[in-house]
């Protein structure tokens, strides 16, 4: 074999066994958030040795880093309405697969602080981006409880395994959720009596 | 002094300080759930020594039962409107204070199988309670999505920090969720367009 196609079905294998690693990654920490993971238990998981681990991703945080750090997604825009159903459309998404990036950062939220601090900061840009198009003096709050609901759900229905959403469909989750998003954005909307 | 005296004494000095350790032990399980709470830690902030907390309480798991394990409040009862009005009143009084015994909880509910499995429970019996006076095939859904949204507001003010939330009043958020809930609780209601 010449010595150019040894190097790179080298590299080839390299990026599998990085892959493997970041899977075996991905899922423990949806499982078991950040401080109970450890190196240890995703080598095993992805059938290498530790070393191999710390060699490709230098430490556990920065291994998180790497399954936490997803994309943003496509910046919501338009009227208060069209806000909305971009954000059902995701949450739909959301429902449907496991979106590993949310989920490995929720599952660890409430007791690895740089996952608070990361989930906030995303939080705060897609906050920004909800009240926007919200014609109120208090759009902040009315962005911040959509939000809200958004986690309150992913959370219920991925992490704490709510019987009751599972079995619902993610489009039945959509449509019942529209008007209770539509109340928190359509401002304009007399309180009903 | 008689000996009757001392040993009531003696008696009202451990109640002080079993409710001292009590006390310690709450606010570590809010702040950093049940994984990173250590019996060493709950004596230091209660002034106690690590023994005196195993002998009053038996083991970590126990004092985190003891913390968590508050009365359920009052049945909800009456038609939709009226239970959805007592469950805005109930979530005000959870955004006014701080929940000791449901922050526990929830700050642990992630990692900690056990409080998890306390806290779906918890849900399965609020949600019976929602679901009853709603008109419709989809009320278990309803409700879970209720309790879903009571969840994720909880957790984003408390236990997330949310700026946003914490700078508006219990009875702003309250008065911007009625119409929320009442969407998913008032099952009668033709969808809005």
């Amino acid at each position: 074999m010449p010595e150019t196609d040894t190097a790179s079905s080298r590299a080839e294998q390299r990026r599998k066994t990085e892959a493997r690693i970041l899977a075996a990654a991905s899922q423990l920490f949806v499982e078991r958030g950040y401080e109970r993971t450890t190196i240890r238990a995703i080598a095993k998981a992805a059938g290498v040795d530790g070393g191999l681990v710390m060699h490709y991703f230098g430490s556990k945080r920065e291994l998180f880093q790497r399954v936490t750090h997803g994309r943003p997604g496509p910046e919501l825009s338009g009227s208060a309405d069209q806000v909305t159903e971009q954000i059902l459309a995701r949450l739909a998404e959301m429902l449907a697969s496991e979106p590993v990036h949310s989920l490995a950062l929720m599952r660890s939220m409430l007791t690895h602080p740089e996952a608070a601090q990361e989930l906030r900061e995303g939080a705060a840009l897609l906050q920004a981006q909800i009240s926007r198009p919200i014609p109120a003096d208090d759009a902040d709050v009315r962005a911040a409880l959509v939000s809200a609901v958004w986690l309150g759900v992913i959370v219920s229905q991925h992490l704490l395994n709510s019987d009751t959403l599972k079995a619902a469909s993610p489009q039945q989750v959509v449509d019942l959720l529209r008007p209770c998003l539509r109340s928190l954005t359509r401002a304009d909307l007399a309180p009903e009596g």
